[in-house]
């Protein structure tokens, strides 16, 4: 039996994982290109391996058909818009994930991301590092009205953290607006997306990739929102069109935006030359502890497969039926 | 009567502070070198001037020896090492300050640096804007040890703002340990300065800047702290020794820094060469909402001097005796 490790680094901070697998006498590969695979690239590499423990990579159904003995993909995190799940189904392939573990690593990111964007943190350092003192006036949290599309696992958490700088404005939406019974102590409210953009000062996304949020902010929508407003993307590439958000921020709209995943990773576009844009290279999930605890989790998922034993934390149907309402 | 502001901005968000000196019918001039003025160029122009409305330039027994008419020192802000008030006292200039207002705005912005370092966005966001792509590793404020120095009005806000988080383990020191009953529901560890340099992952100041606090850390205690710990200075510039500090990141000490003032300002030096080195512009009290309420306050009880009324925030003598202590 043999597992492909596509996601990296692996086991680097703590060997756990891997020794796992060691002592299962499980043979492994970690991905040998050192960086995220493109379809291509793990169709030729995936050939004859049994399990996959996945970082975001595509695995299409082309993948899978290059992948004989596939029977299990075992997810290093929660996002499922990089696996075809109806085509993994119609090929017993089962599918597993780490859907809790990132979550707190991701909403205290998300904080700082807000914290540099209204204080101007990013764009101070930059211009003191080229000789440039400029002091910036900034907003603090409880004068802002933050919109939080997504109040799943991480806009939860987010919301949660802003309790002690005096909680801001909260307009929030969510394809499920009841769900949220651990945030009874927040004034919250669940507006329409529209409402969000117009008024917000701060917009953080904290949705899946589907079909129905992919581009879900174009330029007509960036435009609609306030000329001072701020944007944050640690969710996922491609729900925030790129190029629309380039002209947008090129013309001088919005004060400032925080994208820590994009379409193509690694990325080299265009937003690179925006100063007021700040960057991270998909950090959300990089916390030593949550990074370890979903590394030895999808890795514990593979080896409870591979020793036919019941599965933890399979994906569950809604997940399917997202992705076939995407389809129909 | 006649006000000198020295501090910049000033009435640039809000006109209320210039309003309010308007329709007492106060005549006042704006700095007019539009930087923080040095000792001598303060000297130059403060010659007639009845009141000043303080930042932090340095108003010696020298610069007041030119002032033949200056009766009141209004400082906008709360540290109080830029003003010789045992000159002051002698020549009965009154000193009033802003202690309160600037505090949540310095806390949150401690906040975001302490997550900006610990997360990398710093150094993510310089590479990737010039081009490299690197997901670095970072940890949560719940799996870190924070060092306080200084639990005063900034540094319990600072404190109380990591709850959420998950609070880490709390080293704290302060030279009146007993003060705080705000923090009644935190688990604090009070302890020497020197278990706080060896033990904290992070170390935060909050202190004055007074004879015993210039020069606190020298290159000699910043090698005694952990080789990747973090150090964050939103206080004054001087308690650590810039030189040192450079020294010893340079040589790889240390995993972070974050600067925000510094012995000269505007900052030139060296610091500008450590990209870990995040640098800011003197900003903490810099949000709107504070700044505006620092200088109505300020502008207020200089309105209250002239007019003949009590003062409402005048120095308590624990100022004066902080400074008479550090001369003898």
């Amino acid at each position: 039996m043999k597992v492909l490790i596509t996601t990296i680094p692996f086991g680097d901070k703590d060997r756990l994982p891997l020794e796992l697998l060691e002592s299962s006498n499980i043979e492994y590969l970690i991905n040998p290109l050192g960086k995220k695979l493109t379809e291509d690239e793990l169709a030729d590499l995936i050939t004859d391996f049994d399990v996959v423990i996945a970082g975001t990579e595509p695995i299409t159904a082309k993948v899978m058909d290059c992948a004989k003995n596939l029977k299990m993909i075992s997810r290093v995190g929660i996002g499922l818009d990089s696996v075809d799940l109806l085509a993994a189904k119609e090929r017993d392939i089962k599918v597993s994930y780490t859907p809790d573990a990132p979550s707190p690593a991701v909403a205290e990111l998300t904080i700082g991301l807000i914290i540099s964007l209204l204080r101007s943190i990013h764009v101070s350092n930059s211009e003191l590092h080229s000789g440039k003192w400029k002091r910036f006036f900034g907003r603090r949290l409880s004068e802002v009205t933050i919109g939080v599309i997504g109040v799943g696992r991480i806009g939860s958490r987010v919301i949660r953290r802003t309790k002690p700088f005096g909680t801001p404005r909260l307009l929030v939406n969510d394809t499920n607006p009841s769900k949220r019974s651990d945030l009874l102590d927040f004034k919250l409210d669940w507006v329409s997306k529209e409402k969000i953009y117009k008024e917000a000062d701060i917009i953080s996304i904290h949705t899946p990739l589907t079909s129905v949020t992919k581009n879900m902010i174009t330029k007509e929508i960036l435009l609609s929102m306030k000329k001072d407003a701020i944007i944050i993307n640690t969710a996922r590439g491609g729900i925030i069109n790129e190029d629309d958000l380039y002209e947008v921020m090129k013309s001088g709209h919005l004060s400032g935006a925080a994208i820590d995943v994009f379409n193509e990773e690694p990325y080299t576009g265009r937003l690179r030359e925006i100063n007021r844009c700040l960057l991270t290279a998909h950090m959300g999930s990089m916390s030593e502890d949550c990074r370890t605890k979903m590394e030895i989790e999808a890795t514990k998922e593979a080896i409870r497969f591979l020793s036919r034993k019941p599965l933890k934390s399979i994906v569950p149907k809604e997940e399917y039926l997202v992705q076939q309402e995407g389809l129909s």
